[in-house]
């Protein structure tokens, strides 16, 4: 098949493998905006061609969405309007707002709003993996919403590429996701800016900083605009575990401040219980 | 040359190993309260034998204390009463309040403080890792204060162990670890509470998480005991950090409030920063 992925970035870029990899795509024709991403998704033959979106959309029998998440709610629509038998699909991080914004669309049926679960800290063309789905799980929202062969297209796809499902609501999938995946990047950028903020002497840092420094601070190297993109798009959800993120912060200050510490243990062992969820 | 290791844990047990592997000890002799951990630490074969901590220093060149740090300083000054010419050293996350229990003590050239960069979320004796401590740093503490041998005794090991060395006096040791080391278990043990509080439906998490969360949260299944003493001892210094990190996060909580996503989007790419710091 030929396949129009529209943001040849990290996700688009390693999708656009997988499918010559895999076999899967015979062509496959990059939509991108920015010309220097445009450029190095043809060096890297990430992509066959680089076309605009209606011709793009024309020549496929499937679209592809990987830019932002606030980019995706606006452009699919006008992806809709373009489209007759193709399949079209996305992979933002939030679902709500996205499949909110086609729900009376007369082509509602040719989208697939799906979420891989699968990224780097890293961004553009030149962060695409290859095998990078491999293994991971990949959500299908609204499926019902779906004309059934788009969803057997899409699925099709996904299998190959070595990934398991996970059927959700959009509204449930954006919850989820705001707890194993939104909060750990706004801790990530929040200690970043704490670190950077207090500790000027960047050598001891540098010298200092072990593996669970890295560890923990890793994602505050990620794209501002994509995840601004997605923490706009899913707020509240956001709020609410950024919420109970500082409130769980407090108890540890209070521990120390009133040198509670029999409590400050009591925290940290109802913490280790994440052994059972995260080998 | 003998040496005696006092706590034959994560820290203890890869020391042993990294002892015997390089060729610097041709005996070690582990002094373990825990009956399980005495057991485990002889039959990994960490230690040659197990005996009770007087008889173990009288018998050895060198004693490496590696027990909680709040059991470091108060063991330590007991263990310098029956140190002739001994070395004696520690692994201590914290080197404030343990140099400060023996800045008076008669044998206090004896003792020097240090501080390898390294560890995982693992503990007792089956975490210990072979080749642990290769490629990272190493702090050494006041060296001033100690022998002129004991610390050549300590760099000459830490050498053949691969490690670099970072001279910092205790107080700002205490202080940049709170930065690079310390917050991070917290925000790490605070997300894991989090995640715990609100997500009930577990195997969604489990499904869902991928390796950002696995990423942040993998230091909430560290020792609670090691890090209370840890935290207790650093009291003034991870509170100046946490008061700073909260602020921080406020800040996101204040943008997506406001919807400022102009400057939600400044503070990550200030965060981006920590690239030139984090390869």
């Amino acid at each position: 098949m030929t396949v129009a992925i529209v943001g040849i970035g990290l996700i688009g870029g390693s999708f656009a493998l997988a499918l010559k990899d895999k076999g899967i795509a015979k062509k496959v024709i990059g939509v991108e905006a920015n010309e220097e991403h445009k450029r190095k998704a043809l060096s890297l033959q990430l992509v066959d061609e680089v076309k605009e979106l209606d011709e793009a959309v024309k020549e496929s029998d499937l679209v592809f969405l990987a830019v932002p998440v606030d980019a995706v709610q606006k452009l699919l629509p006008a992806v809709l309007d373009k489209v007759d038998k193709q399949v079209v699909m996305d992979a933002g991080s939030t679902k709500e707002g996205i499949i909110e914004a086609i729900k009376e669309h007369p082509k509602r049926g040719r989208f697939v709003g799906t979420h891989p679960m699968w990224g780097t800290e890293y961004s553009g063309p030149e962060a695409a993996v290859r095998g990078a789905f491999e293994g991971k799980a990949t959500v299908i929202c609204n499926k019902e919403e779906s004309d059934k062969d788009a969803v057997e297209t899409v699925e099709t796809i996904y299998r190959k590429l070595g990934m398991r499902f996970v059927y959700m609501n959009a509204q449930a999938h954006d919850v989820h996701v705001a707890y194993v995946s939104h909060i750990s990047h706004i801790t990530s950028f929040a200690l970043a800016n704490t670190v950077l903020e207090k500790e000027r002497e960047e050598d001891a840092i540098f010298e200092l900083a072990s593996g669970g420094f890295e560890s923990t601070v890793r994602l505050a190297k990620s794209n501002p605009l994509t995840w601004a993109s997605i923490f706009m798009q899913n707020k509240e959800n956001v709020l609410d575990v950024l919420n109970e993120h500082i409130s769980q912060l407090r108890k540890f200050k209070a521990c120390l401040e009133k040198e509670n510490y029999e409590y400050l243990e009591e925290l940290m062992v109802n913490a280790n219980k994440i052994k059972r969820i995260i080998k």
